[in-house]
Protein backbone atom coordinates (compact mmCIF):
# COMPACT_ATOMS: atom_id res chain seq x y z
CA UNK A 1 0.00 0.00 0.00
CA UNK A 2 1.69 3.28 -1.06
CA UNK A 3 0.98 6.98 -1.39
CA UNK A 4 -2.32 8.26 -0.41
CA UNK A 5 -3.40 5.44 1.22
CA UNK A 6 -0.83 6.76 4.11
CA UNK A 7 -4.05 8.99 4.95
CA UNK A 8 -1.86 12.07 6.98
CA UNK A 9 -3.12 13.97 9.62
CA UNK A 10 -2.72 16.73 7.66
CA UNK A 11 -4.79 15.45 4.92
CA UNK A 12 -8.10 17.67 4.28
CA UNK A 13 -11.31 15.61 5.02
CA UNK A 14 -14.20 14.62 2.86
CA UNK A 15 -16.28 17.38 3.96
CA UNK A 16 -13.42 19.98 3.40
CA UNK A 17 -12.66 18.58 -0.08
CA UNK A 18 -16.70 18.54 -0.80
CA UNK A 19 -16.52 22.08 0.61
CA UNK A 20 -13.47 23.32 -1.89
CA UNK A 21 -15.06 21.66 -4.79
CA UNK A 22 -18.82 23.49 -4.48
CA UNK A 23 -16.92 26.73 -2.58
CA UNK A 24 -19.62 25.92 0.26
CA UNK A 25 -20.82 23.39 2.89
CA UNK A 26 -22.91 20.27 1.56
CA UNK A 27 -26.12 21.45 2.69
CA UNK A 28 -26.95 17.66 4.09
CA UNK A 29 -24.64 15.38 5.67
CA UNK A 30 -22.64 13.48 3.35
CA UNK A 31 -21.59 9.79 3.94
CA UNK A 32 -18.75 8.99 5.38
CA UNK A 33 -15.79 9.01 3.09
CA UNK A 34 -12.31 6.91 1.90
CA UNK A 35 -9.26 7.39 0.42
CA UNK A 36 -10.40 6.49 -2.70
CA UNK A 37 -13.45 9.13 -2.67
CA UNK A 38 -10.57 11.53 -1.65
CA UNK A 39 -8.48 10.82 -4.47
CA UNK A 40 -11.55 11.84 -6.72
CA UNK A 41 -12.59 14.86 -5.27
CA UNK A 42 -9.00 16.05 -4.88
CA UNK A 43 -8.41 15.67 -8.90
CA UNK A 44 -7.08 18.63 -10.40
CA UNK A 45 -5.68 18.61 -14.18
CA UNK A 46 -1.95 19.22 -14.19
CA UNK A 47 -0.87 20.43 -17.28
CA UNK A 48 3.38 21.22 -15.69
CA UNK A 49 5.63 18.14 -15.10
CA UNK A 50 8.84 17.65 -13.90
CA UNK A 51 11.40 15.69 -16.25
CA UNK A 52 10.58 12.45 -14.61
CA UNK A 53 9.94 9.64 -15.90
CA UNK A 54 6.21 7.30 -15.71
CA UNK A 55 7.56 3.85 -15.49
CA UNK A 56 6.47 0.67 -17.93
CA UNK A 57 5.47 -1.12 -14.73
CA UNK A 58 3.46 1.94 -13.70
CA UNK A 59 2.04 2.30 -17.25
CA UNK A 60 0.86 -1.42 -17.25
CA UNK A 61 -0.82 -0.76 -14.12
CA UNK A 62 -2.45 1.96 -14.93
CA UNK A 63 -3.89 -0.09 -18.57
CA UNK A 64 -4.55 -3.02 -16.40
CA UNK A 65 -7.16 -0.40 -14.35
CA UNK A 66 -8.37 1.27 -17.56
CA UNK A 67 -9.06 -2.12 -19.21
CA UNK A 68 -10.88 -3.44 -15.45
CA UNK A 69 -13.21 -0.40 -16.07
CA UNK A 70 -16.99 -1.71 -17.87
CA UNK A 71 -17.06 -2.02 -20.76
CA UNK A 72 -20.23 -1.87 -22.76
CA UNK A 73 -21.31 -5.82 -24.01
CA UNK A 74 -17.50 -6.63 -23.17
CA UNK A 75 -16.94 -5.02 -26.88
CA UNK A 76 -13.72 -3.90 -25.72
CA UNK A 77 -13.56 -1.18 -28.73
CA UNK A 78 -10.46 1.06 -27.61
CA UNK A 79 -6.80 0.60 -27.76
CA UNK A 80 -4.35 3.11 -26.37
CA UNK A 81 -1.25 4.30 -28.14
CA UNK A 82 1.07 5.34 -25.62
CA UNK A 83 3.83 7.85 -26.88
CA UNK A 84 7.46 8.50 -24.93
CA UNK A 85 8.96 9.55 -28.03
CA UNK A 86 10.21 13.57 -27.55
CA UNK A 87 10.28 13.70 -31.73
CA UNK A 88 6.63 12.47 -32.21
CA UNK A 89 5.39 14.34 -29.07
CA UNK A 90 6.73 17.66 -30.37
CA UNK A 91 4.85 16.93 -33.86
CA UNK A 92 1.77 15.90 -32.40
CA UNK A 93 2.09 19.10 -30.05
CA UNK A 94 2.02 21.30 -33.13
CA UNK A 95 -0.03 19.35 -35.16
CA UNK A 96 -2.92 19.76 -32.16
CA UNK A 97 -1.77 23.36 -32.07
CA UNK A 98 0.76 23.82 -29.32
CA UNK A 99 0.53 22.11 -26.15
CA UNK A 100 3.59 21.95 -23.72
CA UNK A 101 1.99 19.64 -21.72
CA UNK A 102 2.15 17.22 -24.47
CA UNK A 103 5.69 18.23 -25.20
CA UNK A 104 6.58 17.87 -21.59
CA UNK A 105 4.75 14.38 -20.45
CA UNK A 106 6.45 11.53 -19.68
CA UNK A 107 3.50 9.45 -21.40
CA UNK A 108 1.00 10.93 -23.68
CA UNK A 109 -1.85 8.28 -24.37
CA UNK A 110 -4.09 8.71 -27.21
CA UNK A 111 -7.45 6.71 -26.64
CA UNK A 112 -8.91 5.60 -29.91
CA UNK A 113 -11.65 4.20 -30.75
CA UNK A 114 -11.05 0.80 -32.32
CA UNK A 115 -13.47 -1.25 -34.49
CA UNK A 116 -10.72 -2.76 -36.34
CA UNK A 117 -9.48 -5.31 -33.57
CA UNK A 118 -13.14 -6.60 -33.63
CA UNK A 119 -13.66 -6.46 -37.07
CA UNK A 120 -10.17 -8.32 -37.99
CA UNK A 121 -11.94 -10.99 -34.78
CA UNK A 122 -15.41 -11.54 -36.87
CA UNK A 123 -13.64 -11.65 -40.26
CA UNK A 124 -11.43 -13.96 -39.45
CA UNK A 125 -13.91 -16.40 -37.09
CA UNK A 126 -16.83 -15.86 -39.33
CA UNK A 127 -15.47 -14.89 -43.07
CA UNK A 128 -18.38 -12.11 -43.25
CA UNK A 129 -18.59 -8.71 -43.91
CA UNK A 130 -18.82 -6.63 -40.86
CA UNK A 131 -21.97 -4.51 -41.09
CA UNK A 132 -22.68 -1.94 -38.26
CA UNK A 133 -19.81 -0.13 -38.08
CA UNK A 134 -20.67 2.95 -40.01
CA UNK A 135 -23.89 3.54 -37.45
CA UNK A 136 -23.40 6.53 -34.88
CA UNK A 137 -24.26 4.56 -32.10
CA UNK A 138 -21.24 2.39 -32.75
CA UNK A 139 -19.03 5.58 -32.64
CA UNK A 140 -20.90 7.08 -29.36
CA UNK A 141 -20.46 3.33 -27.54
CA UNK A 142 -16.36 3.75 -28.34
CA UNK A 143 -16.61 7.50 -27.12
CA UNK A 144 -17.74 6.77 -23.85
CA UNK A 145 -16.03 3.55 -22.99
CA UNK A 146 -12.87 5.27 -23.77
CA UNK A 147 -14.27 7.80 -21.10
CA UNK A 148 -15.02 5.16 -18.64
CA UNK A 149 -11.16 3.60 -19.07
CA UNK A 150 -9.62 7.17 -19.66
CA UNK A 151 -10.85 8.28 -15.88
CA UNK A 152 -10.14 5.11 -14.57
CA UNK A 153 -6.47 4.88 -15.98
CA UNK A 154 -6.13 8.88 -14.81
CA UNK A 155 -7.28 8.30 -11.24
CA UNK A 156 -5.04 5.09 -11.10
CA UNK A 157 -2.58 7.44 -11.91
CA UNK A 158 -3.56 9.71 -9.66
CA UNK A 159 -3.06 7.09 -6.76
CA UNK A 160 0.61 6.51 -7.89
CA UNK A 161 1.08 10.16 -7.08
CA UNK A 162 1.20 10.85 -10.79
CA UNK A 163 -1.13 13.69 -12.77
CA UNK A 164 -2.01 14.59 -15.81
CA UNK A 165 -4.79 16.24 -18.46
CA UNK A 166 -7.13 14.90 -20.66
CA UNK A 167 -6.22 16.15 -24.07
CA UNK A 168 -9.35 17.15 -26.45
CA UNK A 169 -8.02 18.27 -28.93
CA UNK A 170 -6.84 15.18 -30.38
CA UNK A 171 -10.02 15.76 -31.98
CA UNK A 172 -8.49 19.30 -33.98
CA UNK A 173 -6.33 17.45 -36.02
CA UNK A 174 -7.46 13.46 -35.82
CA UNK A 175 -6.64 12.81 -39.20
CA UNK A 176 -2.78 13.90 -39.02
CA UNK A 177 -2.55 12.86 -35.71
CA UNK A 178 -3.56 9.30 -37.28
CA UNK A 179 -0.87 9.29 -39.76
CA UNK A 180 1.67 9.57 -36.56
CA UNK A 181 0.46 7.20 -35.26
CA UNK A 182 -0.59 5.01 -38.07
CA UNK A 183 -3.80 3.99 -37.10
CA UNK A 184 -5.79 1.63 -39.53
CA UNK A 185 -9.31 1.92 -40.79
CA UNK A 186 -12.05 1.93 -37.95
CA UNK A 187 -9.70 3.45 -35.36
CA UNK A 188 -9.61 6.97 -34.70
CA UNK A 189 -8.60 9.41 -31.45
CA UNK A 190 -11.22 10.11 -28.83
CA UNK A 191 -9.18 11.90 -26.28
CA UNK A 192 -5.83 12.26 -25.30
CA UNK A 193 -3.97 11.66 -21.73
CA UNK A 194 -0.91 13.82 -21.20
CA UNK A 195 0.90 11.77 -17.49
CA UNK A 196 3.90 12.99 -15.76
CA UNK A 197 5.25 13.70 -12.29
CA UNK A 198 3.23 16.91 -11.32
CA UNK A 199 5.60 20.17 -11.00
CA UNK A 200 5.01 20.94 -7.60
CA UNK A 201 5.22 24.75 -8.61
CA UNK A 202 2.38 24.37 -11.14
CA UNK A 203 -0.28 27.44 -9.88
CA UNK A 204 -3.47 25.48 -9.39
CA UNK A 205 -5.88 23.93 -7.09
CA UNK A 206 -9.43 22.13 -6.91
CA UNK A 207 -11.67 23.78 -9.86
CA UNK A 208 -14.94 24.76 -8.34
CA UNK A 209 -17.84 23.09 -9.88
CA UNK A 210 -22.26 23.88 -10.37
CA UNK A 211 -23.58 23.66 -7.08
CA UNK A 212 -24.77 20.12 -7.10
CA UNK A 213 -28.29 20.95 -7.11
CA UNK A 214 -27.88 21.96 -11.13
CA UNK A 215 -26.68 18.60 -12.18
CA UNK A 216 -28.34 16.29 -9.98
CA UNK A 217 -32.41 15.81 -10.48
CA UNK A 218 -34.95 13.71 -8.83
CA UNK A 219 -37.32 11.57 -10.23
CA UNK A 220 -37.21 14.09 -13.33
CA UNK A 221 -35.21 16.82 -15.02
CA UNK A 222 -35.68 20.09 -13.31
CA UNK A 223 -35.46 22.86 -15.62
CA UNK A 224 -35.32 25.62 -13.63
CA UNK A 225 -32.80 24.52 -11.76
CA UNK A 226 -29.79 26.24 -13.64
CA UNK A 227 -30.74 29.92 -12.80
CA UNK A 228 -29.93 30.33 -9.43
CA UNK A 229 -26.90 27.91 -8.89
CA UNK A 230 -25.53 29.41 -11.96
CA UNK A 231 -25.36 33.02 -10.76
CA UNK A 232 -24.00 31.56 -7.41
CA UNK A 233 -21.12 29.42 -9.68
CA UNK A 234 -20.48 33.01 -11.28
CA UNK A 235 -18.81 33.96 -8.76
CA UNK A 236 -17.44 31.09 -7.03
CA UNK A 237 -15.64 30.11 -10.30
CA UNK A 238 -14.73 34.13 -10.31
CA UNK A 239 -13.10 34.16 -7.03
CA UNK A 240 -11.01 31.08 -8.16
CA UNK A 241 -9.97 32.59 -10.68
CA UNK A 242 -8.81 36.28 -8.91
CA UNK A 243 -7.18 34.48 -6.70
CA UNK A 244 -4.72 33.44 -9.61
CA UNK A 245 -4.59 37.19 -10.99
CA UNK A 246 -7.37 36.57 -13.58
CA UNK A 247 -9.93 39.24 -12.77
CA UNK A 248 -13.57 39.13 -14.19
CA UNK A 249 -13.33 36.03 -14.96
CA UNK A 250 -17.16 34.77 -16.63
CA UNK A 251 -18.02 31.76 -17.37
CA UNK A 252 -21.10 32.69 -19.41
CA UNK A 253 -18.97 34.57 -21.38
CA UNK A 254 -16.51 31.25 -21.54
CA UNK A 255 -19.54 29.07 -22.38
CA UNK A 256 -20.61 31.65 -25.38
CA UNK A 257 -17.10 31.73 -26.71
CA UNK A 258 -16.91 28.09 -26.66
CA UNK A 259 -20.78 27.00 -28.02
CA UNK A 260 -21.92 30.48 -29.07
CA UNK A 261 -21.19 30.18 -32.71
CA UNK A 262 -19.21 27.30 -34.67
CA UNK A 263 -16.23 29.64 -34.53
CA UNK A 264 -15.22 28.45 -30.98
CA UNK A 265 -15.36 24.31 -32.09
CA UNK A 266 -11.25 24.99 -32.99
CA UNK A 267 -12.34 23.28 -36.48
CA UNK A 268 -14.06 20.57 -34.53
CA UNK A 269 -17.71 21.13 -36.53
CA UNK A 270 -15.83 18.77 -39.51
CA UNK A 271 -15.52 16.01 -37.39
CA UNK A 272 -18.38 14.02 -39.14
CA UNK A 273 -16.24 14.08 -42.26
CA UNK A 274 -13.19 13.26 -40.24
CA UNK A 275 -14.55 10.29 -39.07
CA UNK A 276 -16.02 9.12 -42.48
CA UNK A 277 -12.57 9.16 -43.54
CA UNK A 278 -11.55 6.25 -41.00
CA UNK A 279 -14.59 4.23 -41.43
CA UNK A 280 -17.25 5.59 -38.84
CA UNK A 281 -19.74 7.28 -40.91
CA UNK A 282 -21.70 7.59 -37.87
CA UNK A 283 -25.04 7.54 -39.70
CA UNK B 1 -12.25 6.06 5.81
CA UNK B 2 -13.83 3.02 5.89
CA UNK B 3 -14.34 0.16 3.75
CA UNK B 4 -11.73 -1.31 1.13
CA UNK B 5 -9.59 1.35 2.99
CA UNK B 6 -9.43 -1.64 5.40
CA UNK B 7 -6.69 -3.75 3.52
CA UNK B 8 -7.70 -7.17 4.76
CA UNK B 9 -4.65 -9.73 5.29
CA UNK B 10 -7.13 -12.32 2.94
CA UNK B 11 -7.45 -9.26 0.54
CA UNK B 12 -6.06 -10.47 -2.45
CA UNK B 13 -2.88 -8.53 -3.56
CA UNK B 14 -2.95 -6.32 -6.92
CA UNK B 15 -0.54 -9.06 -8.69
CA UNK B 16 -3.30 -11.78 -7.93
CA UNK B 17 -5.92 -9.26 -9.20
CA UNK B 18 -4.17 -8.49 -12.34
CA UNK B 19 -3.58 -12.71 -13.05
CA UNK B 20 -7.59 -12.86 -12.80
CA UNK B 21 -7.99 -10.33 -14.95
CA UNK B 22 -5.98 -11.31 -17.71
CA UNK B 23 -5.68 -15.36 -17.06
CA UNK B 24 -2.33 -15.00 -16.67
CA UNK B 25 0.71 -13.64 -14.55
CA UNK B 26 1.73 -10.64 -16.33
CA UNK B 27 4.33 -10.39 -18.11
CA UNK B 28 6.51 -8.00 -16.71
CA UNK B 29 6.91 -6.54 -13.13
CA UNK B 30 4.06 -4.08 -12.13
CA UNK B 31 4.26 -0.79 -10.25
CA UNK B 32 3.18 -1.16 -6.09
CA UNK B 33 -0.82 -1.21 -5.82
CA UNK B 34 -2.74 0.48 -3.29
CA UNK B 35 -6.24 0.34 -2.81
CA UNK B 36 -7.77 2.65 -5.33
CA UNK B 37 -6.14 0.36 -8.15
CA UNK B 38 -7.32 -2.66 -6.18
CA UNK B 39 -10.76 -1.61 -6.11
CA UNK B 40 -10.25 -0.94 -10.08
CA UNK B 41 -8.44 -4.29 -10.83
CA UNK B 42 -11.50 -5.87 -8.23
CA UNK B 43 -14.79 -3.89 -10.20
CA UNK B 44 -17.17 -6.48 -11.81
CA UNK B 45 -20.80 -5.60 -12.77
CA UNK B 46 -23.31 -5.78 -10.01
CA UNK B 47 -26.71 -7.16 -11.05
CA UNK B 48 -28.75 -8.33 -8.23
CA UNK B 49 -29.04 -6.18 -5.44
CA UNK B 50 -30.59 -6.97 -2.21
CA UNK B 51 -33.98 -4.67 -1.34
CA UNK B 52 -31.31 -1.91 0.72
CA UNK B 53 -31.19 1.77 0.04
CA UNK B 54 -28.55 4.08 -1.38
CA UNK B 55 -28.48 6.85 1.15
CA UNK B 56 -28.78 10.52 0.04
CA UNK B 57 -25.80 11.21 2.16
CA UNK B 58 -24.15 8.17 0.02
CA UNK B 59 -26.14 9.51 -3.63
CA UNK B 60 -24.76 13.22 -3.17
CA UNK B 61 -21.15 12.09 -2.34
CA UNK B 62 -21.12 9.90 -5.21
CA UNK B 63 -22.51 12.93 -7.42
CA UNK B 64 -19.51 14.93 -5.64
CA UNK B 65 -17.00 12.36 -7.18
CA UNK B 66 -18.31 12.46 -10.49
CA UNK B 67 -18.74 16.08 -10.33
CA UNK B 68 -15.10 16.36 -9.47
CA UNK B 69 -13.79 14.29 -12.54
CA UNK B 70 -12.74 16.24 -16.07
CA UNK B 71 -14.85 18.32 -17.80
CA UNK B 72 -14.08 19.31 -21.55
CA UNK B 73 -13.28 22.83 -21.31
CA UNK B 74 -15.19 23.37 -17.67
CA UNK B 75 -18.58 22.99 -19.37
CA UNK B 76 -20.29 20.67 -17.71
CA UNK B 77 -22.22 19.58 -20.66
CA UNK B 78 -24.13 16.45 -18.53
CA UNK B 79 -26.58 16.20 -15.84
CA UNK B 80 -27.87 13.37 -14.00
CA UNK B 81 -31.22 11.80 -13.02
CA UNK B 82 -31.46 9.58 -10.12
CA UNK B 83 -34.61 7.94 -10.08
CA UNK B 84 -35.72 5.80 -6.74
CA UNK B 85 -39.63 5.65 -7.50
CA UNK B 86 -40.81 2.16 -7.92
CA UNK B 87 -43.28 3.00 -10.37
CA UNK B 88 -41.04 4.40 -12.70
CA UNK B 89 -38.36 2.11 -12.95
CA UNK B 90 -40.89 -0.78 -13.49
CA UNK B 91 -42.10 1.76 -16.25
CA UNK B 92 -38.25 2.30 -17.60
CA UNK B 93 -37.18 -1.21 -17.41
CA UNK B 94 -40.59 -2.31 -19.60
CA UNK B 95 -39.98 0.63 -22.17
CA UNK B 96 -36.44 -0.59 -22.39
CA UNK B 97 -36.78 -4.26 -22.95
CA UNK B 98 -37.47 -5.43 -19.71
CA UNK B 99 -34.39 -5.27 -16.87
CA UNK B 100 -34.80 -6.99 -13.91
CA UNK B 101 -31.54 -4.99 -12.59
CA UNK B 102 -33.03 -1.51 -13.08
CA UNK B 103 -36.56 -2.42 -11.31
CA UNK B 104 -34.50 -3.73 -8.22
CA UNK B 105 -31.85 -1.41 -7.94
CA UNK B 106 -31.99 1.28 -5.14
CA UNK B 107 -31.24 4.20 -7.30
CA UNK B 108 -31.51 4.07 -11.30
CA UNK B 109 -28.78 7.28 -12.19
CA UNK B 110 -29.91 8.34 -16.07
CA UNK B 111 -26.85 10.42 -17.32
CA UNK B 112 -27.82 12.79 -19.56
CA UNK B 113 -25.93 14.69 -22.32
CA UNK B 114 -26.62 18.47 -21.28
CA UNK B 115 -26.75 21.24 -23.47
CA UNK B 116 -29.70 23.02 -22.36
CA UNK B 117 -28.69 24.17 -19.28
CA UNK B 118 -25.38 25.99 -20.73
CA UNK B 119 -27.79 27.74 -23.76
CA UNK B 120 -30.41 29.10 -21.31
CA UNK B 121 -27.03 29.93 -19.29
CA UNK B 122 -25.68 32.03 -22.42
CA UNK B 123 -28.86 33.22 -24.07
CA UNK B 124 -29.88 34.93 -20.48
CA UNK B 125 -26.40 36.49 -20.13
CA UNK B 126 -26.10 37.45 -23.78
CA UNK B 127 -29.31 37.36 -25.26
CA UNK B 128 -27.64 35.34 -28.26
CA UNK B 129 -28.57 32.01 -29.56
CA UNK B 130 -26.53 29.06 -29.42
CA UNK B 131 -25.18 28.18 -32.73
CA UNK B 132 -22.99 24.90 -32.02
CA UNK B 133 -24.92 21.96 -30.34
CA UNK B 134 -25.97 20.68 -33.66
CA UNK B 135 -22.59 19.49 -34.51
CA UNK B 136 -21.77 15.94 -33.70
CA UNK B 137 -18.41 17.17 -31.72
CA UNK B 138 -20.88 18.63 -29.30
CA UNK B 139 -22.68 15.26 -29.10
CA UNK B 140 -19.46 13.49 -28.50
CA UNK B 141 -17.85 15.98 -26.20
CA UNK B 142 -20.84 15.14 -23.91
CA UNK B 143 -20.39 11.66 -24.38
CA UNK B 144 -17.61 11.12 -23.58
CA UNK B 145 -17.65 13.63 -20.37
CA UNK B 146 -20.60 11.17 -19.15
CA UNK B 147 -18.57 8.41 -19.60
CA UNK B 148 -15.75 9.63 -17.14
CA UNK B 149 -18.54 11.32 -15.13
CA UNK B 150 -20.32 7.81 -14.72
CA UNK B 151 -17.08 5.88 -14.01
CA UNK B 152 -16.13 8.20 -10.77
CA UNK B 153 -19.62 7.51 -9.87
CA UNK B 154 -19.40 4.02 -9.60
CA UNK B 155 -15.89 3.79 -8.15
CA UNK B 156 -17.11 5.63 -5.54
CA UNK B 157 -20.24 3.35 -4.81
CA UNK B 158 -17.92 0.48 -4.84
CA UNK B 159 -15.84 2.11 -2.51
CA UNK B 160 -18.96 2.37 -0.19
CA UNK B 161 -19.62 -1.31 -0.34
CA UNK B 162 -22.40 -0.64 -2.90
CA UNK B 163 -22.42 -2.20 -6.31
CA UNK B 164 -23.72 -1.15 -9.97
CA UNK B 165 -24.18 -1.88 -13.87
CA UNK B 166 -23.87 0.58 -16.74
CA UNK B 167 -27.21 0.12 -18.56
CA UNK B 168 -26.88 1.24 -22.50
CA UNK B 169 -30.04 -0.08 -23.00
CA UNK B 170 -31.67 3.83 -22.22
CA UNK B 171 -29.87 4.50 -25.93
CA UNK B 172 -32.74 1.63 -27.23
CA UNK B 173 -35.98 3.65 -26.11
CA UNK B 174 -34.08 7.22 -25.40
CA UNK B 175 -37.39 9.06 -26.41
CA UNK B 176 -39.89 7.50 -24.13
CA UNK B 177 -37.11 8.09 -21.62
CA UNK B 178 -37.01 11.48 -22.29
CA UNK B 179 -40.57 11.80 -21.79
CA UNK B 180 -40.38 9.71 -18.71
CA UNK B 181 -37.73 11.66 -16.85
CA UNK B 182 -39.38 15.26 -18.67
CA UNK B 183 -36.02 16.00 -20.80
CA UNK B 184 -35.91 19.26 -22.49
CA UNK B 185 -34.71 19.92 -25.78
CA UNK B 186 -30.73 19.67 -26.14
CA UNK B 187 -30.74 17.04 -22.99
CA UNK B 188 -30.56 13.40 -24.10
CA UNK B 189 -29.68 9.88 -22.00
CA UNK B 190 -26.26 8.69 -22.60
CA UNK B 191 -26.06 6.00 -20.21
CA UNK B 192 -27.83 4.38 -17.16
CA UNK B 193 -26.02 3.65 -14.11
CA UNK B 194 -28.00 0.96 -11.76
CA UNK B 195 -26.70 1.38 -8.06
CA UNK B 196 -27.70 -0.88 -5.05
CA UNK B 197 -26.39 -3.33 -2.24
CA UNK B 198 -25.07 -6.17 -3.80
CA UNK B 199 -26.65 -9.19 -3.51
CA UNK B 200 -23.85 -11.74 -2.71
CA UNK B 201 -25.41 -14.39 -4.02
CA UNK B 202 -25.02 -13.46 -7.35
CA UNK B 203 -22.97 -15.57 -9.19
CA UNK B 204 -20.11 -13.40 -10.98
CA UNK B 205 -16.48 -13.02 -10.41
CA UNK B 206 -13.68 -10.87 -12.77
CA UNK B 207 -14.68 -11.12 -16.32
CA UNK B 208 -11.68 -11.60 -18.11
CA UNK B 209 -10.45 -9.30 -20.67
CA UNK B 210 -8.23 -8.84 -23.62
CA UNK B 211 -4.41 -9.58 -23.23
CA UNK B 212 -2.80 -6.20 -22.64
CA UNK B 213 -0.42 -6.38 -25.63
CA UNK B 214 -3.99 -6.09 -27.68
CA UNK B 215 -5.02 -2.84 -26.75
CA UNK B 216 -2.02 -0.84 -25.65
CA UNK B 217 0.54 0.02 -28.54
CA UNK B 218 3.85 1.62 -28.25
CA UNK B 219 4.49 4.44 -30.67
CA UNK B 220 2.08 3.47 -33.17
CA UNK B 221 -0.68 0.98 -33.72
CA UNK B 222 0.58 -2.39 -34.30
CA UNK B 223 -1.97 -3.59 -36.62
CA UNK B 224 -1.13 -7.14 -35.84
CA UNK B 225 -1.41 -7.19 -32.43
CA UNK B 226 -4.98 -8.28 -32.37
CA UNK B 227 -4.22 -12.24 -33.39
CA UNK B 228 -2.35 -14.57 -31.24
CA UNK B 229 -4.12 -12.14 -28.42
CA UNK B 230 -7.59 -12.51 -29.24
CA UNK B 231 -6.82 -16.53 -29.51
CA UNK B 232 -5.86 -16.75 -26.21
CA UNK B 233 -8.99 -14.29 -24.94
CA UNK B 234 -11.07 -17.01 -26.77
CA UNK B 235 -9.65 -19.73 -24.48
CA UNK B 236 -9.70 -17.40 -21.37
CA UNK B 237 -13.38 -16.24 -21.59
CA UNK B 238 -14.65 -19.76 -22.56
CA UNK B 239 -13.09 -20.97 -19.85
CA UNK B 240 -14.30 -18.34 -17.15
CA UNK B 241 -17.88 -18.87 -18.78
CA UNK B 242 -17.72 -23.01 -18.39
CA UNK B 243 -17.31 -22.22 -14.73
CA UNK B 244 -20.61 -20.36 -14.58
CA UNK B 245 -22.18 -23.60 -16.82
CA UNK B 246 -21.81 -22.08 -19.96
CA UNK B 247 -20.35 -24.33 -22.32
CA UNK B 248 -19.09 -23.49 -25.72
CA UNK B 249 -18.77 -19.67 -25.21
CA UNK B 250 -17.12 -17.99 -28.20
CA UNK B 251 -16.25 -14.22 -28.25
CA UNK B 252 -16.03 -14.31 -31.99
CA UNK B 253 -19.40 -15.63 -31.85
CA UNK B 254 -20.80 -12.54 -29.77
CA UNK B 255 -19.48 -9.84 -31.17
CA UNK B 256 -20.81 -11.15 -35.31
CA UNK B 257 -24.32 -10.98 -33.33
CA UNK B 258 -23.29 -7.53 -31.84
CA UNK B 259 -22.02 -5.96 -34.95
CA UNK B 260 -21.91 -8.27 -37.95
CA UNK B 261 -25.34 -6.99 -38.85
CA UNK B 262 -27.64 -4.10 -38.24
CA UNK B 263 -30.07 -6.72 -36.48
CA UNK B 264 -27.91 -6.97 -33.19
CA UNK B 265 -28.08 -2.95 -32.32
CA UNK B 266 -31.53 -3.27 -30.73
CA UNK B 267 -33.08 -0.56 -32.96
CA UNK B 268 -30.21 1.83 -31.65
CA UNK B 269 -29.28 2.25 -35.88
CA UNK B 270 -32.27 4.65 -35.54
CA UNK B 271 -30.37 6.73 -32.91
CA UNK B 272 -28.86 9.46 -35.22
CA UNK B 273 -33.07 10.80 -35.18
CA UNK B 274 -33.47 10.25 -31.86
CA UNK B 275 -30.79 12.63 -31.12
CA UNK B 276 -32.28 15.35 -33.84
CA UNK B 277 -35.13 14.97 -32.39
CA UNK B 278 -33.47 16.17 -28.89
CA UNK B 279 -31.55 19.02 -31.03
CA UNK B 280 -28.64 17.01 -30.91
CA UNK B 281 -28.15 17.14 -34.90
CA UNK B 282 -24.87 15.80 -34.95
CA UNK B 283 -24.28 17.12 -38.07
Amino acid sequence: MTNHDAARESDPSTNELVERRYGAAHPGPLADGNATINLQLRHRSVRKFLPAEVTDAQLELIVAAAQSGSQSSNLQVWSVVAVRDQARKDRISAALGGHPYIEHCSVFLVWTADFNRNTRIVEAAHGTEVDSVGYLENTLVSFVDSGIAGQNALLAAESLGLGGVFVGSVRNNPLELSRELNLPEYVFPVVGLAVGVPDPTERASTKPRLPQRAVLHHEQYDAGAWESASREYEQHLADYYADYGRENYSWAFTLNRRIGSVEGMHGRHQIREWLAAKGFDSE
